[in-house]
């Protein structure tokens, strides 16, 4: 076993459990290392089994290293639970999260009487909140690119050339260098600024307005997740104005973000700042969010959350001012939380 | 009302419900035009809403006709419920593959008492498994894309270019285009066609041997899925001989296909070719599915299947034989059910 799978099972006392069923894909891969599909983990205290069927049986086995592979015929909740009682475990925790009520039909059926199954929600995903050194290596190095393909935006994005035109090209940028995105691109120029989840359009980018672009890469499964503003010409006063309370708005935030604090305190900072200057109803979501095999996973930076930041977690502050019908700014940066504050980690990327 | 909607709504008193809650994306898309997402879709007897937040309201009250859009500030679950005693539903309908073990517990507990939910699963999928003339139209549409795809990959499909350029120059094309890809391409060269659901890798493609490429194309979220080999120089004499018998196996299985008709016969019909060829246990998948707005829907031609094909449906036929660390053939093509047969929608494609 790997240090965190052993991190993971050092766990299963204080959560009452003998062993503990992965489903969700990247908490599989953040485990073992290795891209699941459609496939689960079984973490016992001595053994842990990947069960998998025909399709990918080949591939795991020459990806998983310590991790008995099996492959089942007919039924995965049959093997599941076969491998249960040879490992004499008697109760199984399980994400509720990740099972629907369908399907957690089923694990009741086919669970044994003498075992037990037990709500273990988040487990993996508590872990997966503050990174380890090469996890932040992985980041970094999305973010490298990343700001390789804002630079190559600025050349793009000029007035007369539509959204989906400069989609094309940062694709064809992103491709080229055998990458990917980790969400579909956000390119919203003028009044399509003001929706927060933008879709792209066939929208002719005019002179004198702003552009939002919100775009994350994808390196090894590690995610970046940044949102830059490209200003064409001359702003309206009100552009100019906005966007600098929520630069400035981002910048008080980004100060109070140190080990220790509460991710409310932090996101209040922001909104607070935006409601002196009568702008904080335009801003209708979380201050930010974790980043990493997911691009948004926990903590979230919210009002209503009571998580409290750690040394190793990398989260987002994107504070925005959404004027309906006619623009919005979002300011994006990633940081990640170290003892005494916090390294921007997008800090060189315009 | 539109007609999708109103048939759903005739199927309320047969499933002991008053009220059906929507939170599938593609089903909400499917009923509405209107591509959803984070949102819920309330069809009570007489009044549709469509439950969403700050984020989506304003392209929502724009995009949909017909339906109430309400914005919820903090709980959906909360707004939800307003509207279901608003409308004095009594008996609310969800689908339980739709909510996790987590989602139900808020579910029940928001839901007032005099309120009963009740199990009512796949009732828009059912719908969806027919397809009407629209709906054809757009699936055809796809295929054209689809046609031209394969056209201009028989020319860039040579030895000594990789998985990975094939797959960009496919993308290229395919972006130019202005359309999107229905899953990820799979692009498998000599032994790596072994695998059924191959990753695209760096392998260069060699002189003699085959090639499996199994992709699909989105069209206004309609979707397309088929499969073709690739045959570079000279094949093995065991490779020419698996691709006919493949082929023979999918030729077999289509004659079968009619209205009326269960698909075990059609899913037997193509396994029992292979067996006798000696070929049945190098084929470990179900021969198809059903394709419309999700490239894998209701039908699944599968043997322990108790469906019965109805005229209209679109579905695969893809038979295959995978011959583990040697070569892999799958020959998948999309036919629409008729009263007396079934049309090869992707016949023309090579």
């Amino acid at each position: 076993m790997n240090t965190k799978l052993r991190q993971l099972v050092a766990g299963f006392d204080q959560n009452k459990i003998d062993a503990l069923l992965i489903t969700k894909d990247v908490n599989i891969r953040y485990l073992t290392g290795f891209a699941a599909s459609d496939s689960w983990l079984l973490v016992c205290r001595g053994k842990v089994f990947y069960v998998t069927d025909f399709r990918y049986v080949l591939e795991a086995k020459k990806g998983l290293k310590g991790v008995a592979v099996k492959e089942y015929k007919k039924s995965i909740y049959a093997k599941l639970f076969e491998l249960v009682e040879a490992m004499k475990a008697k109760r199984v925790g399980f994400d509720e999260q990740c099972f629907t009520v369908a399907q957690y039909k089923v694990l009741k059926k086919f669970c044994p009487s003498g075992v037990r199954l037990r709500a273990a929600n988040n487990l993996v995903e508590k872990f997966r909140e503050v990174k380890d050194v090469e996890e932040v290596r992985q980041i970094k190095s999305a973010l490298n690119l990343h700001g390789k393909a804002y630079r190559f935006l600025r050349k793009v994005v000029k007035p007369g050339v539509s959204e989906r035109e400069v989609l094309w090209k940062l694709e064809g940028f992103v491709k080229a260098k055998g990458e990917g995105f980790s969400f579909d691109p956000i390119i919203a120029s003028g009044p399509n600024s003001c929706y927060p989840h933008a879709h792209v359009t066939d929208r002719k980018i005019c002179q004198n307005e702003p552009v939002l672009i919100d775009i994350g890469m994808d390196i090894n499964g590690y995610k970046s997740d940044l949102t830059r503003m490209f200003f064409l010409g001359r702003m309206a006063p009100l552009v100019r104005q906005v966007n600098a309370h929520v630069k400035e708005s981002q910048r008080r935030a980004i100060l109070r973000i140190k080990a220790g604090v509460a991710v409310a305190e932090v996101d209040k900072e922001a909104r607070h700042y935006l409601a002196k200057q009568r702008l904080a109803k335009y801003f209708g979501h979380a201050l930010g969010h974790g980043v990493g095999l997911e691009v948004h996973e926990s903590p979230r930076l919210s009002q209503k959350s009571s998580a409290i930041l750690k040394e190793g977690m990398v989260v987002t502050v994107e504070p925005a001012v959404y004027v309906p019908e006619q623009f919005g700014i979002r300011i994006e940066d990633m940081v990640l939380v170290t003892k005494n504050g916090c390294e921007i980690l997008s800090d060189d990327i315009d």
